[in-house]
Parts: C-alpha cells; structure tokens; sequence
C-alpha cells in the first residue's frame, strides 16, 4: 500500500482502474444522457424520396428558360403523405406542400409567394434556379451510413434521429452502481433523534447526489456502529456494487474497523492519504482477483468527503458510464485576493467566481475553509487549485478553477 | 397578432408570458436539480458543541506554556458521539477522536501525530496555538440562520445541507408539463409502417428530450391527422398542459388546420413569423384570460423544431421552473471561414467548437445548413449568431456561439 502520494498519481491509479461498463438495452426514449454502446447504422434513406422544402409549385425547370412571368397548367396537388402517380409534363405545374415527394417529371419548386392564381393555372412570377426549393432523397441520411459512433453522448438531435430511423431501443453502457456507506456512533437518519451531540448522517445525501449528478445509481447501505460486526455486516449488503464508497472513514485511529473489515472481505487497500487539502485521509482499495467493487474510503468531514468525491470518484463513475471526458470544466480566472499556504499538499479552494470590472473573470475564496463547513460548498462556484508545492499566489495572478457548478456557464443573455 | 417581428422582440414576447410555477413539497432526496420555492432557515446548530478536528488529546492551553516536551495524566477518552462528564483539570488530557465533543475544561487538541505515550500519561512534543483544531459549535449553522434563499438550484451541497439540518421534505418550483403534438398524414410512430414514402414522427422524440434537459415533463400527445376533427380531439387533451408545443406547424397554407382549431378553443395568436433561419414560420398563443397552456406552433422541419425551441421554448421552461438563468451558456470564438447571407434575417449557424492552433477557439460550420439535415444537430457543438442585419462575417473576426453541447465545457485535464 502506498501512503502520502500526490493527487496526480492517486488520480492516475483509480482512473487506471476504471472500466467502461458493458451493454444493455434500454429504450430509447429513456436514453436521454446515456452514452451509446453501439455503431448505429442507416437502414433507411431520409428523406425517402426527392421532396419540397415549400409549399408551392413542382414543375420542370426547363419550363422557366423565358421571361417572367410564366404560366402554367395546374394538372394535380400533393400533400405531405400523398402520391402523384403521373408525371409533370412540359408546360405542367403540381401544386406542392411541404415535405411532399415531388412527382415524377419535376425538379423544382417555386414558392408560393413567387406565384399568382391565373385561369386554370398558375402563373410563375419569379423563377427561381432549376433544382431550388427540393430535398434530396437521402439528403439527411443513406441507408447503410453510419450515423453514431459508440461513445456518443445521447441527446435530442441523437434521440431524434434515432426515431427518425424506427430505432426504439437502443444499446448504451450500463450505469455503475454505488454502495454508500455511513459510519459512527454518533450519526443518525434526517429524521433521527440529535440530542445529545449526535448529528445526521448528510453525507450519505451529499454523496449520493453527486453520484447521480454524475451519471451513476447510487443505494444507501446505511449507519454501521464502531462495531467489527455491524461494518461487516453492512459492507458485505455493498459487495455486488460497482464501486463501494464509506463516508465512514479508513484512518489509523485505534476506533476504525473499516480497514479490518474491508481486508477480511479480500479487500487490498492501494493506497492510503494523498497529499491534499481538504482531504489528506482518502483511502483506495480493491478486491483480489479484480472482483467486487472499487472500495473509496472518503474522509468523514462533509467538505472532505465532497471534495473526494469530485476528483476522484466522479471521474471514475464517468470513465464507467462510457463517457470521454471524465473531469468538470476548469477556467482560468484573476485571482482576487493573496492566498498563502504552506507546500506540500494541494489545496482546493472554495471560491466565488465573478465577472471583474474589466469583464474578466475572478475569483475570490468563499470564506473559512474548514472542511466542517458545508455551507461553504453551497455557495462556491468551484475549487481554485493551488499547486502542491507553491506557498503564495498573489492578487491579479491567473490561477485554474475547476467549475462544480452546471449553472455556471448561463449567461444573462444568449444574443449578441 | 403581429408577423415577421425581430428575434429579440420574440423572446421578449414569450418571456413575458412565462412565470415561475408554484411551489410543491417533494421528498429532499428526490430533489436534486429542483429550484427551491422557500427561504430555509436552520433549526439547528452546527457543529451542536465545539469538536475535535483531529485524533489526538484535549487539554488546556494553559498547560502548554512552558517548554516542550511537557507531560500531562491522560484522565479518560471520548469518541464521536460520545460524552465526558467531568472536567478536564489542569496537568489533565483526555483522549479524544475526530467529531468528538470537547470535554468541559479542554480548549484545545493537539493531534495525535504530536504527541508520544508515556507513562501513565501522554508527552506532548509540539505545542500548537491555543483552541487548535477545535471546530466550534456553530461553526457551519447557527440556529435562526438562512442557509438557503429562494431561487437556489439544490445541488448536492445544498441536499447535504438539507440532510444536516433534519429537513427530510422540501419546497421546490413545480416542473411544467408540455403537450407534444405531432401532425401530418405523413407521419407515423417510430414503430409504423414507412412504406409509399412515410416518415416518423420523430420532432416529439427530439423536443420531448429538450424538455426534460430543460427540467420539464413532456407527454406526446400523438399525430394528428390533416383533419379539423382530429385536430381538436387531441388538442383538448392537452389543455390542462402548462406550454402546448405543435411540432405541426402552423402555417399559411390551404392545408393548414391547427389555427382555425386552436382559436375555436380559445387560443389567440401573438405573432407568427419570426426573422430567423431556420425557424422563420414560428407561431406563438395564449389563451383567453391567460387560462389554458402557452401555445407554440413549431416549424415541421427537425432542425427548424429544435431550433425554435431552443430559442423561445427552453427559456420559457426554464423561467416557469424558476431558475434565475434562462439561456444557454455563450462563447466567444474566431469564425474560422468566411460566411454569407442576405440582411433581414437572424441566421443561427450549427457549428463546431474546436481549439485553434493558437489555443483559442474556433467556430467551424458543419456543412449543410438545410433544416432538414437532423444529422448536422448532432455534430454541432453550438448555434452561431449571424445578426439579422449582417450580411458577411470573415474568417478571423470573433462570432457569438450558443453552446448547446453539455459536454463542450467538459476538459481533458482539470489540473493544471
């Protein structure tokens, strides 16, 4: 077991880890943020067939060679859904709506706005390019294209085209499931009884919240006792998961039986304390043979066990649901204010982030950075990185910000 | 009912029209992503007593002035959830582990790391400053504080929060429900039968999924047929809906009958004709004394749909759900080809996003920009804004982008 490792190579041992998870088949409809599992091909051509972009006239373009205006016979009409059974002949006109399959003989459309009633026909005021106003058949897609890689996050457009090609179930990577565990004597349930000092168990809400923020299930195994017994007993109900996180703790003190349980179960811790601020007492194991869960033992402070969860679990659940860009967005923003410390860990900082009056972007600190204080985490836009071995960064230096809130991005207004 | 208004005028037309829901209590853990409808105010206090935040002994302060090492009688142990009735006296320690309560007399903890066993007894080797490593009652809440105003999206900081605090329910915006109607007789389910030139429905798969991404609840109403009768029979079954959006079109044309049918029902148009591309032949309506849901008729063309809904509908979800940013996030980015069109209308350009050569990014277009082509909505990263007035922006000159893409700000690596 290692001990007292940087962020950097703890991250890169659990992403090492981290498997996409296998198919399954859901419908297509519920699929929305999934990341699709397999190749989807084209079984048909969309559109079908040649088809008006307008409601107006198909005629031949050959029929526009002279001056305007021009007049046709009308000889027939075709709507969206019908047919046109005989050809446009020379000097003919169709009248047309959109999404119609223009009749055979025809090769353009002339908007309806472009053209007057006249006896018996229609009389063509502004001609346009042979060819304008018409969709090709297979303009969007061929049969036989690929349409979606695997990998692919499933979106609108995705489910739309999805639907468009008849697909109503399709193959995406399963989503992990997380087993949270909660530990000691003096935690209870939000409804619980909290005199005498105890408190609730709130990082079980926390964590599960960013579990499925992140795209997992995530299933509440409960409050073990400092009890060898109770812990076996609950971590043994997490053993089928994908990934066991206890916010119980695995530390060195002589009251945790975690790390004694976990081994007995064949658990193998990797490593144990990394070397950052909030949240040195970070643990990491797995079971032998690459059974069982992943085992993250988080720190019990609830700003520790978030901030964890953020560079560590996260992207470990977003590796398994298949996605490619495992990590928040970061930003670069001006420091406002001078933050000291001292080297060794890396620290994330709770800040604000705000436009500065030249419109750049700033950052300034939330205020105490207890890791007891949750509160904090409510009001911070995102974690300020401060490198393990610097001391200072000074007011109006550029430091990077990983961004923990999807609001974030939202601007006040989208239009220029 | 005014025809062809500007863009901007649009939105704020539909803006206008949209109001926060009322509010509804839901169980906290099922509230992730939910706009909060009250002002939370603690009932507790947090930490309840002042704590240790380490392993170690808690002592007095007192006893540590004098030069170290400095012996102290190790008189008893508290756990986290434990209680020590009798004071900590001077020339006393008592045992303590993280979250335990600071036995009366004590100030302060020095952590287990600075200290030694000795006989009968614990040798302290480094003194740290008075009251270290104490968190104190209250440090994250007091009780009577606000920790949480109205209009906060709860997270999982805030769910934690809430969970801390005992609050097991909570009061959040109501989501809308959105009518889906599709219309044609060229249409047919996903699962239906596409011969003689038939296509499916799939703007109600598209647009349901831009719903629930928005935080609405979509239900399809199915597809109507080119008929008044059954034009009515399913929009009265979207009635009782907070926003009704026909991916039917409602338009000029002789085949038109969503319009006649809506305003027998009531509905009054506010516009129809927007100056955009894709996305010209947008309706909007409203009920009679603002009963009945907001209506929008969308273009039929997919990617004229998804469009327009971006536009008009997502910001009028969003505002009903009651989150204080409506629009999608913008970036600046460098056109990285010339681009053309004619003045008098807003063009929104599908492009991609991608890191320049010099690390800024560049907007590149997807290549067709036919509103048919619902493939080009799933390459693009965003909607370039191409002002109604401009006719020509170069390559090289910095263009506004809507992100549209959830994933785009998602990087590589968020530490530095």
């Amino acid at each position: 077991m290692r001990t007292g490792i940087p962020v950097e190579e703890a991250r890169a041992l659990v992403l090492d880890a981290a498997r996409p998870l296998g198919a399954e088949t859901v419908a297509a409809r519920e699929a929305l943020g999934r990341v699709l599992a397999e190749r989807v091909v084209s079984s048909r051509t969309l559109p079908p067939a040649d088809c008006s972009a307008m409601d107006g006239y198909a005629l031949r373009a050959a029929d526009l060679a002279g001056p305007t205006p021009i007049e046709l016979r009308v000889v027939g009409e075709v709507a969206a859904g019908g047919q046109r059974e005989s050809d446009v002949a020379p000097g003919e006109a169709v009248r047309i709506f959109t999404g119609a399959p223009v009749p055979p003989g025809a090769d353009t459309v002339v908007r309806q706005e472009d053209t007057e009633a006249a006896d018996g026909g229609v009389r063509i005021l502004v001609a346009p390019e042979p060819g304008a106003n018409v969709r090709d058949a297979g303009e969007d897609v061929r049969s036989g294209d690929v349409v979606l890689e695997p990998g692919a996050r499933l979106g609108a457009p995705e489910l739309g085209l999805l639907a468009s090609l008849g697909r109503s179930v399709v193959a995406v990577h399963q989503r992990p499931r997380v087993a949270i565990l909660s530990g000691g004597d003096e935690l209870v349930e939000p409804d619980g009884d909290v005199s005498g000092g105890r408190i609730v168990a709130s990082n079980a809400y926390s964590l599960a919240a960013q579990c499925r923020e992140a795209g997992a299930e995530p299933f509440n195994l409960g409050i073990a006792r400092d009890d060898p017994a109770d812990l076996e007993r609950l971590l043994r109900a997490g053993l089928q998961a994908d990934l066991l996180v206890s916010s119980a703790g695995v530390s060195v003190g002589d009251h945790d039986h975690v790390r004694p349980v976990l081994e007995k179960l064949g658990c193998r811790l990797v490593f144990w304390g990394v070397l950052m601020k909030p949240g040195y007492p970070l643990a990491f194991g797995r079971f032998e043979g690459e059974r069982g869960p992943l085992v993250f033992g988080l720190p019990g402070n609830p700003v520790s066990a978030m901030v964890t969860f953020e560079q560590f679990v996260r992207p470990v659940i977003r590796r398994m649901t298949g996605h490619r860009a495992p990590f928040r967005p970061r930003v670069d923003a001006r420091l406002a204010e001078d933050l000291e410390k001292k080297a060794g860990r890396l620290h994330f900082v709770r800040v604000f982030l705000e436009s500065g009056p030249d419109g750049t972007l700033e950052a300034r600190t939330t205020g105490t950075q207890s890791s007891g204080v949750l509160r904090s985490m409510t009001l911070a836009d995102g974690l300020l990185v401060f490198p393990a071995e610097a001391t200072r960064l000074a007011r109006g230096q550029t430091v990077s910000v990983q961004v923990l809130d999807p609001e974030f991005f939202a601007r006040e207004d989208p239009l220029p």
